[in-house]
Order: C-alpha cells, then structure tokens, then sequence
C-alpha cells in the first residue's frame, strides 16, 4: 500500500482499460501501449504534488502517460489512453487492487496464527492457571482456554476478512458521473460493445463487474471494518500477552523481545506493544471511513470521497504490518506452567465460588484442578473451527 | 433499548436461566418462580444508582430479587436463582436481546425502504437531470440512477444487518472466567446436565448456544459495524436530498417538512438533516466498540468491557430511530423533473465530454437526452437485486 | 446534563430574554411573566417527540409556553416570547448554562483531587517502588512520583478547564442568520435599544456578550476538549490503580471495592474501572463534536449542528459523574510500602542500569534507595504547581 | 513532519545532550562530536527496519551513531552518546521540536488568512446577500459577516494555536522512569550539576525545562487539540465557498481550480475540497491521542505511547498542508455581489419574518436592504479582534 504501489495499481488500471478498449474494437490496434512502462516509481513525487493541484493524481498521471506515449511516437496511444474513465475509477479501482494484495497477505498470515494459535490450544489445554477479572484473581482457567480465546478471535477476523473477498473484489468504472456516458459515446451507442469492454477491463484485473459505486461506499467501509477486526484480535492477543509476560505475572514469555536504549537487563514485549499500538490507532482510521461514507452526495462528493484513500490505505499499511508482528509474536511465546501453577496455588479465596456452589448441592468441594468446568471442551470445540472453518454467513 | 427494555432483557435471562436449572433437574421444582414478576421499569433508577457502585446493574438486581422472592416466600427460587451466572453473563445476553429485536426492526424499515425506493427508480428511471461532481455541473446523469444509489446503499446496509442475524445470536453463559465451573459444580459433575441446562436456557431465549465471549467481542463489533453501515446508508440518501432539496437546486422537496420558530415561509428538510446527524454520529461510537474491543486482557478487561451496553445500547437506539425517520423521508419526497429538466438544459458545458468522445470517434455529438450511458440498465440491474435480494456471502 | 436540566435551561434563557424585551422598552410590562412557571419537568416527553418532528424541541417549547400563557390571560407575555430569537440561540445558550453548571462542578472535584493528591505525594515522596516499562521492571521511583503524575495530569485537567471558564461562557443570540435583524426591527431600527436588550439578558444569564457564533462551533469544541482532558487525566490515575492494584501487584488498593455477583472473595476496582471506561468512551464523543464544527456551512447547517447538543450533554454527563467517581477512588486509595519495598528488593536487574552509569563515572554503584535521582525535586516541583497554581496562559 | 524532519530532531535532541553532559562537566571534552554529523536522510529506511524490532528508532540510532563515532575514533563521543535519556526523552524531544515548527508554520499562514479575510470582510460589509438555514432560504444577510464568521473561526484557531506556544514548548528529559537517575548518577549525585545538564539541553533547544511528563501527556493532546481545530475553522471555510461556489448557486469563485481528467469545461473547487477532507481526517487522528492518553499506566505504557508519535506526525502534516491550502484558498476567491443580489430578489418568503416582527411593532416592513440587523456591527467587532487580537486566557 505504499505510493509506488498505488501507481503501479492505476498503471494497471489504465493498462487494463486501454486493451480492453482495443480488445473490443473501439480502440484501434495502433494504439496498444504497454503503460505499465510509461511511468514508474520514479514519478510518485512528481505525481504527488500534482495531486495537489487537482485533488487527485490522476490527471497528472493521464498528462504525463500521454505526453510520454507521445514522445514514443504512440500517438493512438496517446489519444486513447484514459478514455471513457474519469479520475474517481483510476483511483478507486486502483485502491480496491493494493487492497486485495493486502487482504490475501493478511489472510495467509492469519491462516498461520490459527495454525500456531490451534497447536498453542492443544498443548495447554489441561495447564490450569489463575482466572482474573478486573484485575483480582477469580476462579480457575487453563491456559488452552485463554489461548483458544485468541483462536476464536483470530478466526472471527478471518471469516470477516474472507467474507469481504469472496463476495469478489469491484471494478469501479463509471465515468463522470456513473453512466458510462463517454465509454457508449466511444462504442458509437452499441451497448453491448460497451459493456464488452467493461467485461474485459474487469476480467483482464480479476474484478468483479458491478454497478458503479461511486457514492455508495459499502466496498470501503467493509474493507475498513473487515482490517480493523484484525486489529482487535490481536489486540486481545496482545493485552494477554502483556499482562501475562509483565515481571508481576511472569506465566507467559515473548522471546527475542526488543532491548532497552539503557538498561541492559530488559526484554521488552515488542510485538505485543506494536500490536496494542494497533488496537489503538486502527479504530480511527475505520471511524472516518464511515463518517466520510455517511457524507456523500451528489455523484462525487468533495472531501469526503478524497478523504478515503489515504486513510484506508494507511490502515491497510498498519493491518498488514500488524499481520507479520501476530505471526511472530504466536511463534514466540514461551510458556510457563509451573509459575501459572504456582499462582494458582498461592492466591487465597480462589476457591471461594467453588465453595459456596458446591455447598448448594451438599458436595464437598474439590481442588482448583476440579473446578475447570467445561474448559477443556470450549478448547475442543474452537478447534474444530479452527480446522474446519465455519462457512461464514 | 432503553433503560427499561434493558432491565427486562436481563429479567428474561434470569428466567431462562432459573428454569432451565429446574428443568435439568439441577434446581429443585420449587425454585420455579415468575422472575419477570419481581422487578420492573419501577425499579430502574434505583439499579442505576447500584450499578455505579459495582459497576454493573447485575450484583443489585440479583440482590433485589432474592429479596422479593424471600419476601413471597419463594425460598428456593431466592437461593437458585442467578446460580451459575456472572454478571457479564447477564448484561451481555440481555445486551443482545435488545440487539436482535432492534435489528429486526430496522431490517423490516430497511424492507420498506427497498420497496418505495425501487418503485422511486422505476417511476424515474428516464427522468434526467443534471449530474454535479464537486458541486459543479458534469454530465448528464437520471433521477432514476440517483435513487438507485440510494436503493443500493439501503441493500447493502440490509445485507450486512441479514448476515449478523443470520449467523444467531450468541447467548453468553460462561460464568466467572468463561469455564462454566460453577455451572458444572452445581451439576454435581456431570457434563451432559450441565450441557442440557445451556441448551435449555439458549432454547427459551432463542439464542445460538456458542463458547463463551466473554473477551472475544466480535458479536459487539459485528453489530456496530452493521448498525453503522445503515447509518452510512441513510447519510448518502439525506445527503442528497438536503443538496437536491435546497432552495437553490429545488429538484427535490421533503414534504411536510419542519417550521422555523419564527420564520413563517421556511418548511426545512427535518428527516433529511436529523438522519444526516446520525451519518455523524454514529462512526464515533461505533469506533469506541472496536477501541474496547482491542483492550480486552484478562478474563474481563476493567473498563473495556463495561465501556460497551451503554455505548451499543445509544448507537441501537439511535439508528432505530434513523430507521423510522428514513422510512418516512422516503415517503414524503416529491420529485420535480421539470426542475431537473430546465437546469439541465440551462448549464452550459454539460455536453464538454460528449463533444470531445463524439470527436474521437467521429461522431457528431447529441443532445443531454443521449448521453445518458448505461444509467438505464444500472438501474435495472439494482431493481433485479432490490426484487431478488442477493444472498450475502 | 439531564433533559429536565436542559429544558429549565432553556426556559431560563426564554425568561431573560422577554425580561430584556420589557427592561429595554421593546415589550410592553404587561408582557412579563414567569416563563420558568409556564412548563416543567412534566413536559420533557412532550418536547422531546415534537422535537422529531421539527428537529429541534424549541418550536415545540414556544408553542407550548404561548398557549400556556394564552390560558392563563396573559395574552401579551404569549405575544411577546421568544420574538427575536432563533432556535438555535436557545439550545445553544441553554447548552451553554448547563455546561457552565457542570464545569464548576468538575472544577470543585478537581479541586478537591488536587488537594487529596497533593496530601499523597507529601506523604509518599519518600516512599520507594519498583519502576515498570513496557510492563518490565525497570529502575526504581517513588510512590510519591507516580502520585505527583497523576496530581501534574489533574492540575492540567484543571487548567483546561478553568481556561474555557475564565474567557467566559457566551449567550448565543444572533436571530435567524446570527445578523439580530428581528431583534432590530422590533426596536424599530434603534440599534442602541437592540444593544440593551442583549446585553440585558446576557446580565441575566451571567454570559459573555459575543458575536453571535451560529456556524463558528469554537466554544462547543473548547467545552468538549476541556472535559475529555478531564477524562484522559483520570484514565491515568486509574490504569496506575488498575496496575498497581491488580491481585498480581498488589501495591496500592481501592478501598471498598465492588462485589462480585457470584465471587464472594473478590473486591472489584469498580471506581477506576469506570474511569477507564470514561477515558475509552470519552473520546470518540469529543471528536464528533469536532467533526461537526468542521462541516459548517450556510447560516445553519443541517446535521452538524444537531449532532452537537445530544452528544455534548452526554459527554458532560459522564465526565461529570467521572468526576466524582475521581474523587472518590482518590479517597479511597490504600498504599502499601511493604509490598512496594518487597517487590524492589526481589527483582533481579533493576540496577543494571545504576552499575552502567558508575562504571562510566568510576563510582560504585549504590542500591536502589540511591538511584532515586531528582524524584524528590519533581515531587516538590508539581506540589508547587498544586499549592499555588500557575495562571494557565 | 517527514521521517527526515523526525530524524534531524532526534540528532538535535542527542547533540543537545551530549553538548550539555560536557558543558556541565559531567562528560570530557573529548566526548564533544558533531552529532548531526553522523547520520542523516539516508539512514530513515534502515532505522524505520529497526524501529519494528524494538519499538521506536532511538536504539538503532544510538547503535548507529555509536558505531559511527567510534569508526571516525571518536571513542569518548561513542561513549558518551545519549548517556542519561531513555528512548522516550528523545522520541517526545523531538516530536515537540518538530511541532513546534509546524505550529510555527501554521501561525504564520493563519496570521495571513486574517490579514486577506480581514480585507475580505471590509470589502463586503456592505454586501448583501440571501441567508441560508438548513439549506433553505431565510432571512438576508451580507457576504462580509459570513466571511467574518471565517474570520472568527481563523483567529480562534490562531489563538488557541498561540495558546499551546505562549506556554513553551516541553524537553522530555527523565530517563528510564522519570527520576533522571542516570543522569544524577553520572554527575555522582551532585543535584546542581544534574539540573545544569538539564538546563543546558533545554536552552540549547529552546524547549521550556519541566518535570518530566513520560505519562502525563497532556502536552501531546493539547497540540492535537489545537491542530485539529485549525481544520475545523478551514472546515466552514471550505463548506461556505463549496456551497457558495456550486454551479448552483454561483456567488463566489474559487479561482484557478482543478481540471477534470474527462471533462473540458469544469474547474473545481480543489481547495475547498482538500481542506474539507482536513475536515474529516483530523478529528479521528486527534482522538486517537486522547485515546492514547486515557490509557497511560506504570511508567511507560506498551502501546498508547506507541501510538502517538506517528498519529501525531500525520495530523501535523496534515494540518500543515491545509494551512497553505487555506491561505491559497483565501486568496482565490472572487465574489460576484451581482449574483448574490439576484438571488436575494428572486427568493419568495425571505421577508416573511420581518413583517411578522414589523406588524408586531405596527411597523410596515422595509426590503431586505434594511433587514440585516446588526450585522455591520459584528463585522465591526470581529475585525477589531483581527487588528487587535485578543489575549487568549
């Protein structure tokens, strides 16, 4: 999602929407271009500041490929490029494709923590440790079910996220105003060679062919609320880890953390601090994809659709780096279930429920090690998730 | 979800509860008593007060109830009742109760503004009017294909509010630290009654049996998320109207719109700027779902859990009133095409693009009334969806 | 910030107002009446539904207040109420003296958290505690340095605070487009007599006579930052007693806690676990307000204005009753040096970073009780700031 | 605020301190290098790789330069290099330096947007034009008291803008906890040269020498606060000229717009637009730092300082653009009174209340020409603020 990606995703734009228009013949032959070589890394500042000037990098973009097609002698290139498009199509398009890539890095990081998260279940789901609530010691848990908390977490984010890919990824290609008036001016009024050309565009990028959507922004805000998801669960993930692993509890261990500047003795949480750092920031950025959504009108609203590209691109940025750090920070905890025992065993009153219910029906109550209830099987049946995701509806 | 609606959800969980331990045969039959019968929208004010003194209403209303019940001489039902419960049990199961009756009856408003925006489309779909992007004339564009818009956001803001109910709504019984302990302690042991007990009390309120979420909050965010988006919905169709609606456009009247205090001659477009208000209100507490979400730790988060009910509960009840009020602008709007028609016809410029595509192409350009694209079939391909809902994937 | 609060508000300014009308000539004194006696409480409902239906309660408030007045013979008092005045003056300034009210109080519970806070640092300066970053042992401090942070964060919440009051709360009172042309009418186009009567009833109401600020939202979102300072600062004080205080910990307890419903050992921080839900749900309702004075436009504009007095009220409200829950935990707050010095005493590495810095300096390096640095000083530094507190500027 | 800006301070802030541990006596002569010497833009990239392992930039970097000054056989400087300051005393130190010159530069736009708005305003005192309320027309008002609205919300801005400066911008200087035991250390526990240090660092800064505010980040969302409301202010700004300037209504231009990629004719309103995005993106990045600043704890807090630098960057950035924007914008307007004038005629009803008000005096109503009430006095006051500025308390 960085600025050279982005343009390389509008190069793919108008490369795809260019072949499209000649694959349809409403474009001659001469002009097939290879675009993606027009413009490179190298223009992002220039095109930047551009952007400035028109709100958008597109028509900067569209007069330096024509102006540079033109001193290849790809005059019909020149001519063609970025016909039947307006500005809103490069760039939502565009966004939709860098959001896509990070979706399916995020996805296939997730896949990685359930894979890690579902052994970590396994592993401990009979290691008993001390339940808190509001920071006081409760009853007992095992440390399978906490984990397997952060299994169900995880898995959530990634139905959520699967979700938002299966139902395909949108083209937007509509024109000025969303009638596709300019591609039909072009196709001569032949309807079905303008929708042949939208058919190719979308296919040549694995699009799915919708209504245009410029002022309904429902793609946005379910890319947003699908990546702010994953933050939240890892930022449950990193809450544990951090109390866990704090030098008061000590049951858990992220290893390889990061060093201090001065005191040499510490290892800190690293990946769990950038992950609650996350957790922190992530909200936001989802927050004014709605309020800008709620603030459309007309068939391009000024500010609100503009301000959607640089914060969804930045949250996608965070979530995606936010992926490799939970994948690390899963692989790196180093557990400890002699000192979660040790808690256990020395906290008083931990018992304290356990008593009065079992005094309910006239048993006698039995140890901490009796009184997990049905954790083992909420362990047992979030791993069945975990292996067999749920089709999410 | 006010107050009192709350109160009674939280009765009704009771109740399950209560007897579905005496169904399984954990309570004795005696403990069977009309829970809902011992608390009321009476007591509201007097559970608030306690509920700043524990944090939650529960630890008050579960005194105040064994209070009645001994004071009826329902002995059994004072000592079985709330048994197995923690308090986030309680707040969160009647939490989504309210949810699920609010989300149905926004999903039934969203059904009627389907159908009275569909029929807005058909009845429009050849109106032309001019297209505004920046708030300056573009090209062409149909009343039909701004409704369709409309018709579109409210579908999506359906489908995401269908796929949330879909799934089933989550019962949240865990007990202290999500184990179910107490529960099974209760049960003497055994698994299967105590699996019957959360079947039967999941039966009776018509909920999906699910581990425990006491810390996994995807259902809270799932449901602001979806509650946002109607939000988002209704924030494009007042946008709109508000733009379309002004004295300077007039192409659009909300009828039997508000009196000014004190200026005779004003009919403002109350509907329209109230929903515009929730468009800004409601991503604010939506984001505070997913800031608590991602600070949980433990097994209950200080502060993150308790910052949920009242937030959901004003973002329900918010967007439940936005329901009502989006039905009734629906209702009440006047479409004037005639005013659409001479704008169209008096902007200069409207015709820029078509002249330089009909250059391309060699064609001589016609009028607005053929340049209107493919907005027809837009429309049409949005009907289809609005007749035969797509099934959310 | 209750809705009857807001309405007697709101009869106060109606009242100043007419009070102006005759004072200054412009009504007659058969005009005069007490309008607060004209509704009440009982009303709340009543204005509450009218006010969906104009969007605001205020054209249900005068309509109310003249037909009340009718009935009551007072026929020129009916005639004469509310001439001049727009909508949006009386929410606005009717907002104003409630948040006037609620900022003393805060101010005199920040007042009273300083002086307890400053007892605390007093008696703690010397009170030696294990430092903890990133949730690891650090270097040493003091308990009286942690005090002395929380006590810098209050005075700072109280600067804040003061500042919005000492500029002065402002009347709204500008007419229908903020140009007072009603108002000068009825003075028959005397602007000296239409000078008198706003400065009349901004006397009356003890408010700051201004230009009228319809669309320049300043004071809304000075209000609403100043009191979610109030609600950061307390987050502080509470994460340090959630920290501190938790089982794991123990240094520092809240005394008479929250029960549990179902744990009979258990004592719940239940004071600063609702201040960090005050500093989680604080902020998204401040950042709505600004959000709102950034979409202005026209003499009023639709949305952003009315999505301001509901979501400020509520702010108010919880930072209100933070308030006093801030003063409560301060009071209850139970320190525990022992348990502070034991822990010092028992972690390993906490003067590795001691040693470093001798060894630079050739010294050999002291034990914990020497590596406190310049605490003391900071400690005596904030307690100036507390005893005579600096003239925010 | 680019990563070059961050970097060049964190050098400043290591040289600052390195110059005054040899002022002060504490480190040799030897030690003294040009630090900012040692490492500039070209190690951005290598240091951001660092930063994900251990947090933030400032091990890396002192890794870096360490290495550097030793390679150069500057052993002393190596030695000495950051000695005393923690990772967070350089991150703050120098996110308040470049704050510091974003406000610096943001003022100085601000002062010039009062100086042509002020021009603004005199030119049209006079101008008359139709008042717009909930998007219908009410009553007249003039075209220099709506820009005298812009002006209000300019200098309210500056003022709280100048506000957060007046007080001094805050060294971060406590080491690991905030005791500034290292620093006491390597002075041999002498107080007064450990103050010189501190001193001397501060003075060669600039930065006002306070108790260290590692958890009291009060100075963090007081420059939030302060830069987001200079969004708010360009935000009515941006919503009266998009409105005003719409093809619809016409009375003001803004000057020198965007190009439309397709269509010839448009010219759009880029500034407006650019800064009404402002308007939405910042109240999230603000809040963010509330957020962050509710959920301090213990020494330093994993993640919610995290959170702040970069928001806090991106805000500044942000709101630096726009200051230029809105200058540029302020200067592009162009007023057609012609318009304004006709549009006044031609609107029905506009003097409806003010023969209400006239019949309630026995008056008969004049034309709109003398229904504007005060508002040549409030241009009057406001532009005695702008020539005169207040001193904000």
């Amino acid at each position: 999602m960085s600025s050279a990606a982005l343009l390389r995703a509008m190069l793919d734009v108008e490369q795809a929407w260019l072949d499209a228009l000649v694959t349809a013949g409403v474009a001659p032959a001469a002009a097939r271009v290879e675009v993606t070589s027009l413009a490179g890394a190298g223009d992002v500042a220039t095109l930047a500041q551009a952007a400035v000037a028109t709100g958008t990098p597109v028509s900067g973009l569209v007069a330096l490929l024509r102006e540079r097609a033109e001193s290849r002698g790809e005059v019909e290139a020149a001519r063609w490029l970025h016909r039947g498009l307006t500005s809103q199509d490069v760039v939502d398009t565009a966004l939709v494709l860098c959001l896509r890539e990070a979706a399916a890095r995020i996805a296939r990081a997730l896949d990685e923590q359930v894979a890690s998260l579902a052994h970590l279940v396994r592993a401990h789901v009979s290691t008993p440790m001390l339940g808190r609530t509001l920071t006081q010691a409760a009853t007992p848990t095992t440390f399978g079910l906490v984990a397997s908390g952060w299994l169900a977490a995880v898995l959530d984010a990634a139905d959520d996220l699967a979700a938002a890919t299966r139902r395909g990824w949108p083209i937007q290609a509509g024109g000025a105003v969303g009638t596709s008036a300019a591609l039909l001016e072009l196709c001569a009024g032949e309807r079905d060679r303008a929708a042949a050309v939208l058919a190719h565009a979308a296919d040549a990028l694995e699009l799915r062919l919708v209504t245009p959507w410029h002022t309904v922004r429902t793609p946005i805000t379910r890319a947003g609320d699908a990546l702010v998801r994953c933050a939240d669960a890892w930022g449950l993930l990193a809450g544990d880890v951090l109390l866990l692993g704090s030098t008061d509890v000590g049951e858990v261990t992220e290893a390889d953390g990061g060093g201090s500047s001065t005191m040499p003795h510490k290892s800190n949480p690293v990946r769990a601090t950038l992950l609650r750092r996350l957790a922190l920031t992530a909200p936001g950025l989802a927050s004014t994809l709605h309020v800008a959504a709620g603030q459309q009108a007309s068939q391009r609203a000024p500010g609100a659709w503009h301000a959607e590209a640089a914060v969804l691109a930045d949250l996608a940025r965070q979530v995606a780096a936010g992926a490799e750090l939970a994948t690390a920070l899963v692989g790196s905890l180093e557990i400890h279930p002699d000192v979660m025992r040790a808690h256990l065993d020395a906290t008083a009153g931990v018992d304290s429920e356990q008593r009065v219910m079992a005094g309910l029906v006239g048993r006698s109550p039995g140890g901490a090690e009796g009184y997990l209830g049905l954790a083992e099987h909420a362990c047992a049946q979030i791993l069945d998730r975990a292996t067999a995701p749920e089709v999410p509806s």
